[in-house]
């Protein structure tokens, strides 16, 4: 049982994250998919099986560290090495400064980046020892530059960009691979589907990022050599501008 | 009383919080100082009385939101419109990832970035309906760059820089002046001059940072007229590589 | 015979551009290799057409516009569509900055980034009234930074991520790809064996960037869909420092 | 007459460049002026002159290697030591990436790039042996990003300030201040009013930049201790959007 490899996907939530998932079962690795509520789940699981594939699902709230150090432990013991772990949990949300109350501040930092941080150095704990491993963590456009109403997101989506540029730094001589893509544009979820109906129109014309091309860059980022790795890539539609 | 114009300094502990606080009283300015402790900004503001300026201090801890709330309205209350409203609250720790405890990870984000959200939330509480003031964030190296061992100290101070862009992208056209200083080497503060004596004796030839020179570049900040607004700015002694 | 979809490697004297050429010639590529000299290019033409691929030499001083215009007519009228173009020279000097002759600069800049200028400028007019394609400019750690006697190589490296940048803005919604990646580390290369013999042996441990691995990636960005574009990535070996 | 100090502005031609020479003419300081042709800058010289200070205006083509260094070589004979030079020229043009012709590249570049390398590298022969002296580089929103229509610009822009930034890292440790604020929104010049007379209309709510509060900025870079240097800082109008 133990010969299995692993990828762990923290926030499979998401198209994004599922697609992640679906990507690496197709390669033979077990997908340990992760969220708040792991019912939610069921259908990715059933997705990822009825194709061939194996995958476990996983109720773990990242914010709470017993609860992501559980996780990294039942993975180990009872399906095997992890080999990519990719955090995924976003939390954008849009308030002027002044309607910013405390607790969003809180709460977007404690999923975007407290969760991060909890899951980057778990992934860390049980690659070192095997000297091998890709952790990549989802960035944005608020990764990179702050905007009105963003200060909530910005805050915690730069914080991410730091830990992820901090051990790229630390851990890459150390043999594992630490990746930050940063997706700029609409992804084709339902969220956009239902919230942004006129932007999810550009889906015709390829105008928003379908999450399976974006999983195939994520896998590209896990099979790169280890004389030739990215740190920092980004992600758009060609009709995006930036 | 209502007719003086005061600033603020969260963070007037070491050498640089009290050095600006010295150059604005040393214009009028009176000088509200604050930090956890208040009894121990006795000597600053005896310092700036005895220049002829006026000084008060206030205990704060700038992490907890109804402290930093109770701050901004007696300042308002009893001494005057803040015009500026200096942070700079550091807490730079060095712990490679996996040593770097959750407590660590929340606590140097607590100190450096969400203390950083309440004070600059605050500031612009009171200063947009007057559609004028400076609200400066001091930043650091780690502002820019992870690093090795940085991963809980960069992702607070990247945080805080995307606060401070986003403030400053939003209340910029309402009146604000936000700005984001870097401060790139080190300070003569007694720290440096106890932890690294080496590093301390580039005094002699002007490798580290004189507070009163930051604060003169405070000062000028804050002066600008608004038509040509600096939002950041690096500072580094002539030595200094990068 | 227009049938043929080719590429150009403008540069292709050095191991990179052999490698991309070989990579896009085994996808059935016709690789249209220039450099000032084309007879040093039979060593790299045999072998692609000894593994069944098909290449065509050409001489060209990509400095020189008619050059360039004439090379590209004459791949467009004889060989097919260029479908992917790219610019591969560099032109790393280091001299102080009282050392660099107006020469040198000068020199420097024509083969970096004026030479990139006429081959993406003449890329985008074939490229443009088709509507697809690809453009990609090799950038280095001097594109993003500059250093001390790195006053010529940055300059013009500079200008080339300017050009990339300015480009993929305005083509990209023409349906035109262009992406820049910056390799960070030494490439192994005939240069760097002869004259960093150390550094060269850091290629037992991957510690050098090996080209196919180069060209590899090069081969994933043409290929990605126009919902998933990259435009600027960071390439290094695990054990760079950054 | 060799007790003077001297500040050479190399692009004096516009109101910035005008503003400065007359701010540290204010100061003790021979202006010394220069643009392509010298007759037009008599205006500025009697302005000055009537309001006490000391300026002299050359004839220099800076992209002429054997001007710049005639100039320098005059200024250090007859004038005094060069304590402060700016550079200042701009070369704004806008074309898309098929319009910009190889001499349009090549000016912009020139004038922009070129002409800053051998004023900076004149510059830091006859400072160095004093190891004083600041060099000031004007940067503008184009050194930062590139755009669509920009590539000639943007390319130039971006040159010179990878030669700013090397030349900051290569000086600083001998004494001497390079340092490249970046102008981002429209100044308060002639050019503005005529061409983009709705632009110029914000000037009333200052909303474009007033050339002598950038030449503030100037005066205050040069008069930072050298343990308290900038080297980049941007400037912009409150209402500018960035």
């Amino acid at each position: 049982m133990t010969e299995c490899k692993a990828i762990l996907v923290m926030g499979a939530g998401d198209a994004t994250g599922g697609a992640i998932a679906k990507r690496f079962a197709r390669e033979g690795y077990v997908a340990c998919v992760a969220r708040r509520h792991a019912d939610k789940l069921t259908p990715l699981v059933d997705e990822i099986t009825a194709a061939g594939g194996t995958a476990r699902a996983f109720g773990c709230d990242a914010r709470v560290e017993e609860q992501v150090l559980s996780l990294f432990e039942t993975i180990e013991r009872e399906i095997g090495p992890l080999e990519v772990v990719v955090f995924n949990i976003g939390a954008n949300v849009q308030f002027s400064i002044t309607e910013t109350t405390e607790r969003v501040y809180r709460k977007v930092w404690e999923m975007a980046a407290l969760a991060g941080f909890l899951t980057g150095r778990e992934a860390a704990r049980v690659m070192l020892p095997r000297k091998r491993g890709s952790i990549i963590f989802t960035g944005a456009t608020a990764s990179l530059r702050g905007r009105a109403k963003f200060s909530a997101f910005a805050s915690a989506k730069f914080a991410l960009r730091a830990l992820a540029q901090s051990m790229a730094r630390e851990l890459g001589p150390q043999g594992i691979h630490v990746a930050h893509p940063i997706i700029d544009g609409a992804i084709d979820t339902a969220f956009i589907r239902e919230t942004f109906p006129e932007l999810y129109q550009l889906k015709e014309q390829d105008g928003i990022l379908n999450p399976e091309h974006i999983a195939e860059t994520y896998w590209q980022i896990h099979c790169q050599p280890r004389d030739c790795w990215v740190h920092e890539m980004d992600l758009r539609p060609w009709l995006e501008t930036f």
